[in-house]
């Protein structure tokens, strides 16, 4: 393909993609495809010879799609939101274009400063403490800053490796010999909640250290006495508590942990205290949520999802660290292949350092092209149309009277379930009536294709929670999740009444 | 930005990246900006209103693209290749458009088991071994399979992980009984050779295990006699040998390991055997270059980059696994919210628990652009008309009469240096001068500006190393390379004389 044939298919291509998002709306955001339907209908061989753009075309509309569930879909309220953005679409094809691999500053000088100036902005939107920036208000480099990773999950990795480095300097410093602590992450532990997202226990097999779980509170939080109460037990039992995960928006229920409590736990007893606020992150660019965060300036890392619920496509997951100095030590490596820039080291990152992967790609145009695109008020209303739009669904359902709120509606996420009041009340395994009908809401719902959504379990109960932050969907969406609600459940209830 | 206004940038979107490749031969591929250019330029917060997309255009003009080291450009000969293509990018388009986020079969059945797919293609395109196929011949499924990582250092890490947990469980399952062995990586040991790539080391960061670095032979390999030495000595002190990779193409010199002679080492020693062909595996697409891998069907994991030389876009990174058990053992972890295809795991793979993120991209659809829109014919084409060039390259050096060849030339890379009978020989320092003038050489190309490339040391020894594998250049980049060389040869040996 020529640069000629690609100006005409490329633009056949972003009608191909406007078509899609114009018949969106009107088609099923799940898929119903079985298990193993794609390999039956495809070679089990690449082609030996080259095939054309329609045919291709063709296989995407008839094989491709029917397995495809629509995230992009307004109809689409299932897990947590995967916004992307026309705006962002075009950042990064021209991350494309360039195609650089950003391992040194010299791969690309503007990918690695961009970043360094897009996480400033994104950073000060969120309002962040200072002590995350990278340039100082002086102007000077800062000892922290912010970088782009891949996901949430890499996050917690790379604050974990940094927090063991910090921890195994501390124990070499304080006259640790036991060569089997100080080379490993043997005896150290990591605590999380019961509710913190499984790239915490994910982070400690990878990192060969010890996850400890604790029990959060009746809202789901982690509470900090249920945290020193953890640390003393564990203390006490030889071991080493070196980190803390508080999740600001927790997966289940957008539960938000004790974090000035933790804050404060983690600094007596020298923990490296992380912060993910992967979904929830994203609503600190609306100053009246930051209340609710108070306790993140003390993080030693925090990390948000633009990829979730800020307009941004998959991936790109923003990282802020206090002090890159642990990260760096712990991820740096030298060879000769891998020049950096000698005696100027201001303003300039080597982001390499700050990740798991050596390559790098240019993300931090589709960061920037949101930012400006929609300027920070266009980000704000976005966001603060999804908390409108999930309180009103919240109201509805408490209206209607079979339903009951199972978690403080914050954000967008809407946690609910069909209430045991309105099943009989008499039997004695009511509990897995209710549940068992809540499991079929779910079903029913699904099949009934309108929209999608997903259930979870909290504490054995079943529960539905619809995530409303699509950045193709309107109010009609909404609307039409309550109307397939209330009528999947009148079916449900009498089913099982 | 609406759906008609998407349509209206995106056509001048795709015109401004054809309008880019137009004129990136007459653009110099490196990029001259000073550190820190970029703060300057830029405001220090994010703008409170929407700005317009001709006023982000034309940043990117004056701004960005001064600071871009042009990796696309047919005269660009740094590091190795990142191929794009228009099919890729054209792919990936599409990608971005259904933007799914694919941790679970359900949230897009069809973004795993294209996947699946086109991992296999890609798998026998290289001649891999039927072991590492997801779909066995008769239908059945395999017991490994391929999975699209970011990055090579990311299959690094992954494969090192799988390899832990082998070897840990089979410490315990023939009684070792010290905790401190059994929980963490401490008293592990991974092998490479001094020439394996930054990935290695950063692995064992990672992970928490050593890293044993055994020097290389005369012509940088990695010989299955100093391995066994090494581990003989290792063993003999107490240590845990568990992992070896094997590099196919390394990355100073495209040097390929004893693969066999390890491959029987690491059976013998039961140690998990990776093999890193990043760069020089997609040479195996044809088959005359098989031969030289040799050993290859013996691995337990074997990864190459599509992004670098096989014409997709960054990032796309191919890891296949003999078997998966290991991985899956290590990775995976179960949340209500990461709902499975329950009885019915034929053909379907969840490929988070074969990665270290949970969330991950369709990658698989450009890869799949790519086989049909080239065929296997177009990709083998590919390769070989850049190792033509690079054989072409090399005989022009020697012919030249000032230059020596300091490695085989076997793939695309063409690794020489001006030789020292070209100095004055009869000076004591003569090693230091044929060094500081070659390194001169390289930064003498560079600032000429026609054409990019970097150089490296061997052994001490300072050599330049022109990678040929552009998507976009032709034979008239690799003759300008020529010139350049010679041209500013000329300069530095005067200079040097």
């Amino acid at each position: 393909m020529d640069i000629n044939e690609f100006r005409v298919r490329g633009k056949e291509m972003i009608d191909f993609i406007a078509d899609y998002y114009e018949n969106l709306d009107n088609m099923s955001p799940g898929s119903k495809v079985q298990p193993g339907y794609l390999y039956k209908l495809m070679p089990h061989e690449a082609p030996e010879d080259p095939e054309s753009f329609e045919e291709i075309k063709s296989d995407i509309e008839t094989k491709i799609m029917p397995g495809i569930t629509h995230w992009q879909s307004g109809n689409f309220f299932g897990w947590y939101p995967s916004n992307n953005s026309f705006p962002s679409v075009l950042g990064d094809m021209v991350s494309f274009m360039f195609n650089t691999v950003g391992f040194s500053w010299i791969c690309s000088p503007a990918a690695t400063e961009l970043e360094t100036v897009v996480m400033d902005w994104l950073g000060k939107l969120i309002g962040l403490d200072k002590r995350f920036m990278a340039i100082k208000e002086d102007g000077t480099e800062g000892e922290g800053g912010g970088v782009i990773q891949g996901t949430a999950s890499e996050a917690h990795i790379v604050a974990m490796i940094a927090a063991k480095e910090m921890k195994l300097e501390y124990l070499k410093m304080h006259g640790e010999s036991d060569e089997s602590i100080c080379t490993s992450g043997y005896k150290l532990v990591a605590y999380f909640s019961d509710q913190t997202h499984s790239s915490g226990q994910k982070a400690c097999n990878i990192i060969g250290c010890q996850a400890r779980t604790i029990e959060s509170d009746e809202q789901y939080r982690l509470t900090k006495e249920a945290l020193q109460a953890a640390i003393k037990q564990d203390v006490e039992a030889g071991l080493l508590p070196f980190f803390v995960c508080a999740t600001f928006g927790t997966t289940n229920t957008a539960a938000i942990d004790d974090i000035s409590g933790i804050a404060e736990v983690a600094e007596a007893e020298k923990l490296w205290f992380h912060v993910d606020a992967a979904y929830a992150g994203a609503s600190l660019v609306c100053p009246e949520f930051r209340p609710l965060a108070r306790g993140i300036e003390r993080a030693d890392s925090f990390n948000f999802n633009p990829h979730k619920w800020m307009l941004t496509n998959f991936d790109c997951s923003a990282l802020w660290v206090a002090n890159a100095k642990y990260l760096v030590q712990s991820l740096s490596i030298h060879r000769e292949y891998l020049p950096r820039v000698k005696n100027s080291t201001e303003f300039v990152k080597d982001y390499r350092d700050w990740q798991l992967p050596l390559g790098r790609r240019f993300r931090a145009l589709k960061l920037w092209f949101v930012m400006r695109m929609y300027g920070a008020s266009g980000i704000r209303a976005h966001i603060r149309e999804h908390v409108r739009q999930a309180k009103w669904l919240e109201e509805q359902l408490v209206a209607d009277g079979r339903f009951e709120i199972m978690a403080p509606v914050v954000f967008g996420l809407v946690v609910f379930r069909i209430k045991p009041g309105v099943f009989d009340a008499s039997t004695s395994s009511l509990d897995d009536i209710v549940n068992s009908a809540n499991a079929e809401l779910v079903k029913c719902i699904n099949s009934d294709g309108r929209v999608f959504l997903v259930g979870t379990k909290l504490r054995g109960v079943d529960v539905l929670r619809p995530a409303i932050g699509s950045s193709h969907g309107t109010s009609e969406n909404t609307t039409r999740l309550l109307q397939v609600i209330q009528e999947c459940s009148e079916i449900v209830i009498a089913r099982f009444s």
